[in-house]
């Protein structure tokens, strides 16, 4: 029932090194010229959710352990993954739209993967201060200092850090 | 490929008088028992996305006008839901997790809309103030006052309200 719409045909490197932080990296969205059309006018967004296959999961898990170092938790309360519908949905930075080829900022998906929808990022989506487990808290204040997400991604996280500072 | 993990089971009525806002009501959702030892620890989140399947879309529409006022758009650059793949992506406060129920307020889905993913809203997916196109500011302006979404669901939107007001 569902189709890809496109292909991220630059994403993170499956294999060998992958940036520090995806932020970083502009991932090279390609969206197939039957569906191009559809595109017209999401430039006018400067974040976008990018709806994709997960398309290298084999089977489900219901209980994933977070990094190896989390508590065991439901995988619905994780974005890990290997979940029943192998889905992923990443808010990103849409740097720019060249015909039918979108370049994003902050997308996890590898070179390959195909893409299913592409929704604007509208004010209904912002949720100000969500509240988060300590768990992902903790992870998050230890990628936001050691990857600077303040310098790289100033668009991103809740409007208190969470972390205590700035 | 995908299948439903549950279903809304009190969503939005699909006649009859519908809420003021989707923020005034509280839906039901039920995920199948299979797979209700996913949903572990995701009542430490405040907020989650539901990922569901507009089941009552028949054809695909390239380019849309959103609400009949708005300029003619792409379907990619708008919520609307005749896309090519009928997902639809909510991010909607969590309000209770009763066994393998949730109760969540903001979901736009009716009753009987099938349930493909459920995942936590994490500090990664909170971008502060998105710039969104004239068209659509003016709608949630608009909707913002009228429904008083400061008061029903005060923890919507960017930090700044985009409205020009507090």
């Amino acid at each position: 029932m569902l189709k890809s719409i496109g292909v991220v045909v630059e994403g993170l490197p499956k294999e060998g090194a992958r940036p520090a932080s995806r932020y970083l990296y502009i991932s090279r969205i390609r969206i197939f010229d039957e569906y191009a059309e559809g595109l017209r006018g999401l430039e006018d967004y400067s974040h976008i959710f990018v709806i994709y296959y997960l398309h290298e999961v084999k089977e489900a898990e219901l209980v994933v352990r977070p990094w190896g170092r989390g508590p065991a938790v439901g995988i619905f309360a994780t974005r890990f993954p290997p979940r029943p519908n192998p889905i992923g949905v990443a808010a990103v930075e849409l740097v720019a739209v060249r015909g039918a080829e979108l370049l994003v900022r902050g997308l996890d998906a590898w070179t390959g993967t195909p893409v299913l929808d592409v929704k604007p990022l509208d004010f209904y989506d912002v949720v100000k201060s969500p509240r988060i487990p300590e768990w992902a808290r903790e992870e998050w204040c230890r990628h936001k200092a050691e990857r600077k997400y303040h310098e790289v991604a100033p668009w991103l996280g809740p409007a208190d850090d969470g972390c205590g500072g700035a």
